[in-house]
């Protein structure tokens, strides 16, 4: 291993440490001694790779929003209408904050009050939301007597609450409840022709089945490995 | 005025002043005396009432819970069906949420990663509109095809997400953002014969319109008077 993937190994480590703190004690609370610990490396090379926790956190928001846009991009690759893209997308998301402690982080680091977010999750969903929506308007997917801009803040915000709510107990974000989100939502946006042909469940290959994925425990966890692949 | 009558005016005070300072600054970055200052009284008139920050957190989301309880109590009393009563008690709620600094506080503080919560607001919530969608299901309201765990949980979802995006814009808790909600889903969840008699914008006399409550600034704010009637 070169010393350049050393940096960047351990600077993926300093970032997964960083999530998992961030995570348990909130911004506000989290001092960047308990992170280097954490990631078993000295406060020396913490300060190498971030000025300070701001810059931290602001690297935990990036690597969180680099997953969700990369699950994004590649659920919205397969051919299948615009409505399907979008219940495929929402349960590729909950995979991720199931499994990934750098999103769940990120995300929640975008609504601390402690804190002044560079990025704004929600806004970038809804956008994402809407021009799916309007896509599947142009395809002539959706229902005659439901608008997109209704449609947009129901999912939106029924999905920002599911990931809310997951912090209080994983129930809210299992691939069963999302499931059972869209079986309700679908029949009443999409219009009848198209209907028969959308999977509440997600279409992705093998992506996911009705038993929760298993949380890695702290001690299991493999620093960085989400952002290498 | 009695020497009692000023003491709970004081608490009343230092409850609402606690509150916009949790809300503009989160629970970690917020000192007593900035509460104190902010109510206009002594650090000592504090003390008087409260022995620490966590028992003026714990009086925020209390003072809360109390509010959002009397206004579904307020909301259920009106005899009308039971998913008429739900959508009745989301607009009293966002009501509350749009022009009460203590509800908006507690509701944040019960969700701050930086304290223990005293209440599980998603949770009481949860089995407020549980409860409701099985009044709604013996009523025989209910469509054929969709089940009391779905639907609950959707609008628990939605709720929940419309009041956590409310804190970046205004837009997601208007009187109009909620009523398209209700009319996106109660065609999908009420029986055929219900769904007439449904009112997507709520049924409380005079409560809303469709045009914004303006936020009252915090110099014109009247401490506790929310909590006073």
């Amino acid at each position: 291993m070169t010393k350049q993937e050393r940096g960047i190994r351990t600077r993926l480590a300093l970032i997964r440490s960083a999530a998992q703190v961030f995570e348990q004690r909130g911004y506000a609370q989290t001092h960047l001694a308990d992170i280097s610990s954490q990631a078993g490396v000295s406060n020396g090379a913490l300060h190498f790779h971030f000025a300070n926790k701001a810059a931290v956190a602001d690297a935990v928001e990036a690597a969180a929003a680099d997953s969700l846009h990369r699950a994004a991009r590649t659920a919205g690759e397969r051919p299948v209408n615009a409505l399907q893209t979008l219940t495929d997308i929402s349960h590729a998301f909950a995979v991720l904050l199931r499994q990934d402690v750098v999103v769940r982080a990120g995300l929640q680091l975008a609504c601390d009050a402690g804190r002044r977010p560079r990025l704004n999750f929600h806004h970038t969903w809804a956008e994402c939301v809407r021009r799916l929506l309007g896509r599947a308007g142009d395809e002539g997917s959706l229902a005659d007597d439901v608008s997109v801009h209704d449609v947009t803040a129901a999912v939106v915000g029924a999905t920002t609450g599911f990931l809310s709510m997951h912090r209080a107990s994983d129930e809210w974000l299992t691939h069963r409840s999302l499931t059972g989100f869209w079986r309700l939502l679908l029949p009443r946006v999409a219009s009848p022709q198209v209907l028969a042909t959308l999977s509440p469940e997600g279409t992705a290959p093998g992506a996911d089945t009705s038993t929760p994925v298993p949380e890695r425990s702290m001690s299991e966890s493999r620093p960085g490995s989400q952002l290498a692949h």
